[in-house]
């Protein structure tokens, strides 16, 4: 996958590591090449009006600008879209990548590279309130304590949803003492009973399943209430054994989501009403890439990054 | 179960088998007392406002008619209800019911009882259209040829939707020669492209999944357009296994679809909009209602009905 001609080069500054990228390594997606899709650079050729220099994220699907979902919708969808460091193009784990400019997106100053690192999977966690109305006042259950299931609660907590995080880690889980989120430990003797009546003996409206497990499924079906909806946020790689009959007794709703649009994410980050940064919790450098994976593989770990500018061994 | 204080006694005349009652029969839903869902009958105590003598069919979710869902929406989700031949109330294969009064519908004259015994799988079928906007003109695909989805395909057809039929009986097929309805033999080698390039190459945004297999579910979802949504119309006995990947990557909907409401069903019938007449392959007297089962539960048949009042053998 080399250079496209006509594209933006960007030099990357700095790189997250996503659930998805661990997945990847592991097989789902059927991808080689560059990994990396969550990243922040500095515009060294321009293809179109965004000047050089500029410091931008990018939106990863690039899309064949012709189809009907191009043209209509946006480029997400569309059947022919390249996506960076998932889908027939390279990605942020390297110096430089290059995107369409139409992709990029220029951000404030006031951002540090840590923080615009974030926007990509901020803007999915945004996702979620485009799709389902999360109605301010409800509460909404969060399964899962990694880290898009961080970013998502703060979204919900944000929107001002009575926001309840469950997952099994006490130390990411103490990270989400924010307001308007509650914490819920999951232990192996905790049955969906057990949190339903610590949040009141009242079924939800929605549950956003982002642990990406059969078993958090499970606990989403569990949790909804009937003409609910659930929605799945995470990777899952192969098939996942789901109770369809109860999906159809109560009609709940299962609700797909992946990618989201930047701005809002962006203006979250810029107005301070989301803070990612303790969500980093280790950084190296690009040439320690293999120790960054492990280290992103690790359950004690949230957000690593990849500074690419840096040298030396990790922080 | 005996009968119920203070609610209308039915005398059965005619009563449907369903897809349910066979799976019920195999152990679905942990029941046990007189089956049977589908009927019209005759009112010989009232206990409401609906005269003695009245020819009715019966909405088949009993709420507590005091809980949140009962008093806001309808008993279809109670959390308490009981469901006649299903759940905590014996049902219509007898030749009497009890269902409280508020639950009953009286029915045109025009309609023959074989024709009302259709209103609730009928309205279940209507259903969908309350659930997902199925434009007119759109095209929908209906996978599975049985009972439930020969309703549906007449109902999308009816509004209007191109209606596509994928199952696995020719006859069963021939029978939604109607207007608006194609119908598309499924063999051993045809696989989800040939379907689509017959449709004429374009996915779908709404796929109706009533063949209640696994099977179905993944052709739902080889035949389904990125952000479409797969209704589920089925009894699933059991897990099933599902790409959950799929539906995050293509951001797909998946919508769970029971009961639905009566009127929209008696207008279809008694407008002539639908005719479910040639949708009846056996019929049998009460008394021999294992033999109705067995031929409920061969393939060749589509609805089987016991006519309460016959006597003899079938016909």
């Amino acid at each position: 996958m080399p250079r496209r001609e006509g594209e933006a080069l960007v030099q990357v500054l700095c790189a997250g590591i996503c659930s998805t990228d661990l997945e990847i390594v592991k097989g789902y997606a059927g991808f080689s090449g560059t990994l990396g899709h969550e990243f922040v650079g500095r515009v060294v050729e321009s293809s179109g009006s965004i000047p050089i220099g500029s410091r931008v994220v990018g939106e990863i699907n690039v899309g064949c600008n012709a189809c009907p979902e191009c043209l209509e919708s946006d480029s997400r969808h569309c059947p022919e879209r390249t996506v960076l460091g998932i889908k027939g193009r390279d990605g942020a784990f390297a110096e430089y990548l290059t995107l369409p400019g139409r992709n990029l997106v220029v951000i404030p100053d006031s951002l540090t590279d840590e923080e615009a690192v974030f926007v990509e999977p901020l803007a999915a966690a945004c996702h979620v309130l485009e799709q389902v109305e999360a109605a301010a006042g409800s509460t909404v259950a969060v399964i899962g304590d990694g880290k898009l299931a961080q970013l998502i609660v703060r979204v919900l907590a944000h929107a001002g949803c009575a926001t309840a995080m469950i997952g099994k880690h006490r130390q990411k889980l103490d990270l989400c003492k924010i307001a308007g989120v509650r914490t819920m430990l999951l232990e192996s003797a905790t049955g969906a009973g057990d949190l339903l009546a610590a949040l009141g003996g009242e079924k939800l409206n929605i549950v956003v399943e982002a642990s990406g497990s059969a078993s958090g499924m499970q606990l989403a079906l569990a949790l909804i209430k009937p003409r609910g909806s659930i929605v799945l946020k995470s990777t899952y790689h192969g098939a996942t054994r789901l109770d369809a009959w109860k999906i159809v007794v109560d009609e709940i709703s299962i609700v797909g989501s992946r990618c989201g649009r930047f701005q809002p994410a962006i203006d979250l980050l810029a107005s301070g009403a989301v803070d990612v940064r303790p969500l980093v919790t280790a950084r190296f450098p690009l040439d320690n890439g293999i120790a960054a994976f492990r280290a992103a593989a690790n359950p004690a770990n949230l957000k690593v990054t990849l500074d690419i500018a840096m040298k030396g061994a990790s922080s």
